[in-house]
This record gives structure tokens, sequence and C-alpha cells, in this order.
């Protein structure tokens, strides 16, 4: 039988342009009180909803520069859906996984990512249209 | 202290054009093997990525009819994120809840979703560019 991992996703990032009336209309969705930081090497702020790794979470990012990454790309799409991060057992081997079944990546090696565990992207072409981060399992 | 309640999301909704080779990839960066079903009513098959109760699943959806609400979606957006699904404790108090702040409903009303539990749509203005549906917690 096979074995259920307690989560399967860290979290869904939303972009947005504002996170004080964000975090409003996501509470009220929730019900849950977020935990606010600062990613400054991303120029973003980030909302966090939910508690790991008993839950999935949801990120809310809000750009806090004009040359953050996620400025440009709420100029080009709009405030939406940004990315979903999948936990993985073992992130090395699996980005090895992916590389050799073609899938294209944006990082090609496992960087450390904001909540501390090694991370990497892959390119939204593998994932149907998805922005993907892999995230290896705390 | 604040209860944790054991999933806050159920499901995260991926638009696709063609499921078996989205299947394929989504099976090779989860490494989990889905649940297929149709879903009649929508003209839609999807693919259940994890499972209910204790993981937040990734579905893939994939119109079955070029009327398919899914299909019109794709012609418009292409391929990628279509909606998240939150769970509540009482989708009933969390609709009137939302109405009374203002927020843009799809759904006045709860119907029955594919899981079989009570569904309702919030309009992607209330999430911040995201179409949120919320179910009942089973």
């Amino acid at each position: 039988m096979e074995e259920i991992d307690p989560t399967l996703i860290s979290h869904i990032g939303i972009a947005v342009r504002d996170l004080e009336t964000s975090v409003k209309a996501y509470r009220l969705l929730t019900g849950i009180e977020p935990v606010i930081h600062d990613v400054p090497d991303q120029k973003v702020r980030v909302a966090m909803f939910g508690s790991e790794p008993d839950q999935s979470r949801i990120e809310l990012v809000a750009p806090t520069a004009t040359d953050s990454p996620i400025a440009s790309y709420l100029e080009r799409k709009g405030e939406g859906l940004h990315h979903i991060c999948i936990y993985v057992t073992d992130i090395e081997s699996k980005l090895g996984e992916l590389r050799a079944s073609g899938v294209k990546l944006i990082d090609d090696v496992p960087r450390i990512g904001a909540d501390g565990h090694p991370i990497a992207f892959v390119h939204p072409s593998g994932g149907h249209g998805v922005l993907i981060e892999l995230e290896q399992r705390p």
C-alpha cells in the first residue's frame, strides 16, 4: 500500500498589489490570521495563511519595490495565482528525474528559500502553464 | 490557542487541454498516481492527485466537449491555474459573512460538488484575481 505523505502542497502563491487589502479578503475567506514577513532579496512582503507542516498554506505576495519580480508579473498579468509549491522528499534526485525526462528547469540546482529549505523552480512548460516550485520536505 | 484545522485547501484546479499528457507531467512532479473520473454535468474529465482529507490535492481538469466551461477558459487564457478550493466549517454562514462584507458571489446558495459536498464559488474580485471555491468540510 502506498504511504501517504502528510502534505503534498507546501503553499500556493498569489500575486497581489496591496498586502493590506488582500490580507483582509483572505482573512475573511479562510478565518485565519496570517504571519507577515519581508523577503528582502525578492523585494516582496508576504502574508502566510496556515500552519506548516500540517496545512498547505496560502501565500499572498506583494512587491515592495518597482523592480521586484512580482511587480513586473503584476504589470503583465495582474493579480492572481502565481505559483504552486510542491513538497518533495529528495529535491536533488527529483531535479535529476525531471531533467532526464526533458522537463525545462528554472533552477538547475536548489537554492535556499524563504522558509530556510532547499527549493527550485520548474519552468511553467513543465507544469502545463503552472509555475511549479519544488521544496525539500522539512 | 487557535485550533488548527487539518486541511485548509481542499484542492487546486488546473485547466489542461489534454488529460493524458498532463497526468504524465504531474505524476512525475508529485510521484502520485491520480484518481481519474468524469464530471458529466461540467463536461470535464478530472485527475485528482492526493488523498482527501489528509492532503490538499491537485486537480487537473480537461474539457470533454467544445461547449464545456473549461474549453472556453482554455481558449481565453490557455492552460494554467484555474481555481483554489478552500474548506469551510459552515458554508451557509460563510456565504452570509462574505455577502455582508460586500464580496461578490457566483453561487448565492451552495450546490453539490463533484465530491458530493456542498460547494459555492466566489467571484475572482473577492479573491484578488483568484477564482475561489468554498467547500463544506467533510
